[in-house]
């Protein structure tokens, strides 16, 4: 059992705010990870919000005002970092590939396949250690995610039915095959194969398999990556194959975190009524 | 009349939050504030939020969660930045003097005077730029603050009972002449004339002077900083004295932005009640 240092403790409304960190086998380094804990002596539900691009595990708990409705509907929210740190971990100049950027998928080629293994460090050893040091409800377990990490909740979510039964997204990739925010990660991490992108590309995914619950997606429309996300192409696959989906267009929302903070009650709300 | 221009603009809730900066004479430097503007025809209340030691004015914009209720309580939301800033402004390798750490006063020392005369720019050059450029209730202003921006605040508040009509204050610094957070601070900005210094003391100017409506203070009883703050001392005084207050001390609570953003729905209350 992986042991969890506490780097940070908050009291935050009805509850505490937590920063942790343990050692992860899976991507040979220390990782951290935000935990939110309302009050309360009954095994709660777990709610996984993935960040996007440059994140750490800080910033969905300082600006998305998340913990008011954690704690309200009383549910635990794990934010973990957005990918591997540390002075042995590769990098890369460009903001969009290396720390900060994982694209929460398993990198095959030889550089980046010892630290970046995400999706098997958020599947099995990061669902592991909360299910293990903390007081949850197994098997009643959420994703979500804004823009790199909203791809990372639908691809976590439709590949992982059985581990997580509600479904919802802020601004997210919805083709990571055709957007430039990442094309060359995608070229990086996996190499040329086009068979291994489409196991990490929603619009690939959810052409041939449904996610149970209705999914929610919020999308600004002043957002100005608009042309980066692809959502057209999304709502499209969901149509034709079916997929119970709650699609919201927001005028003058833009990309960020007012974005996000303006929202994020009715995504903890979605998620606390299928969970609960 | 000053021009404004507008940094930042993003969609918030039902309003726009918008980071601006300005010239300013009092400071002679470039000055930043933020504004959040609720959607409303009718012209609106405006309150001030004057930020801690360190911060710019985007600590309280990113991490408060204030907007939610400026936005439901239909109120204007002004936060300056904690000091002038710049090339030309003079600084101090201590974090709690000089840019970043103002203390909202108008400093008479050589070095310091030209430009931190953050009291004068505070009560007339930023009060008037924001009247003339946003769609506001003139004298329906009011003032509230953390830590060092609580000192600001009660400072401005019991000066200037015309001008603002409610008052309140997360884990204010209630005794700057007593406190390590300030002693350095005023006697490099003010020098050694204590007359000086106990027209910005709270505990000075509340035994002489009741501000008209009930302050509101909250205080975290887990502050790391409890011992600086002397807050006994202000609660004495304010008894004394007939000053209604409440002050309220919260179990478990730190001094940081958890604490501030579990109670400022409380706090814009306070004011919207006060100044609708």
């Amino acid at each position: 059992m992986t042991k969890i240092k506490i780097l940070e403790k908050s009291r935050n409304f009805d509850g505490y705010q937590l920063v942790c960190s343990h050692t992860s086998k899976v991507n040979s380094c220390e990782m951290k990870f935000s935990i939110y804990l309302p009050d309360s002596k009954k095994k709660l539900p777990v709610l996984y919000f993935l960040s996007g691009l440059t994140c750490t595990e800080q910033n969905f708990i300082q600006k998305s005002g998340a913990q008011k409705y954690a704690s309200k509907y009383k549910i635990i929210v794990v934010g973990p970092d957005t990918s591997p740190r540390g002075a042995n971990v590769p990098n890369h100049p460009d903001s969009f590939i290396g720390q900060g950027a994982s694209f929460y998928l398993n990198a095959t080629t030889k550089k980046w396949k010892k630290n970046y293994q995400m999706y098997d460090y958020l599947i099995h050893e990061l669902t592991e250690t909360i299910n293990k040091n903390f007081n949850v409800k197994q098997n009643n377990q959420g994703i979500m995610g804004h823009s790199m990490g909203g791809l990372g909740a639908l691809v976590c979510g439709i590949k992982n039915k059985k581990k997580f039964k509600s479904l919802s997204a802020l601004a997210p990739i919805c083709s990571p095959s055709q957007s430039n925010f990442s094309i060359n990660a995608f070229n990086k991490y996996l190499g040329t194969n086009k068979k291994i992108w489409e196991s990490y590309d929603p619009c690939k995914l959810f052409k041939k398999n449904t996610f149970p619950s209705k999914i929610l997606i919020d999308q600004g429309l002043k957002d100005a990556f608009i042309n980066d996300l692809y959502f057209q192409d999304f709502i499209k696959i969901c149509k034709t194959n079916y997929q119970k989906i709650n699609f919201r267009l927001r005028k003058n929302h833009d990309h960020g975190y007012y974005f996000i903070s303006s929202f994020i009650e009715d995504h903890i709300l979605h998620h606390s009524n299928i969970l609960k």
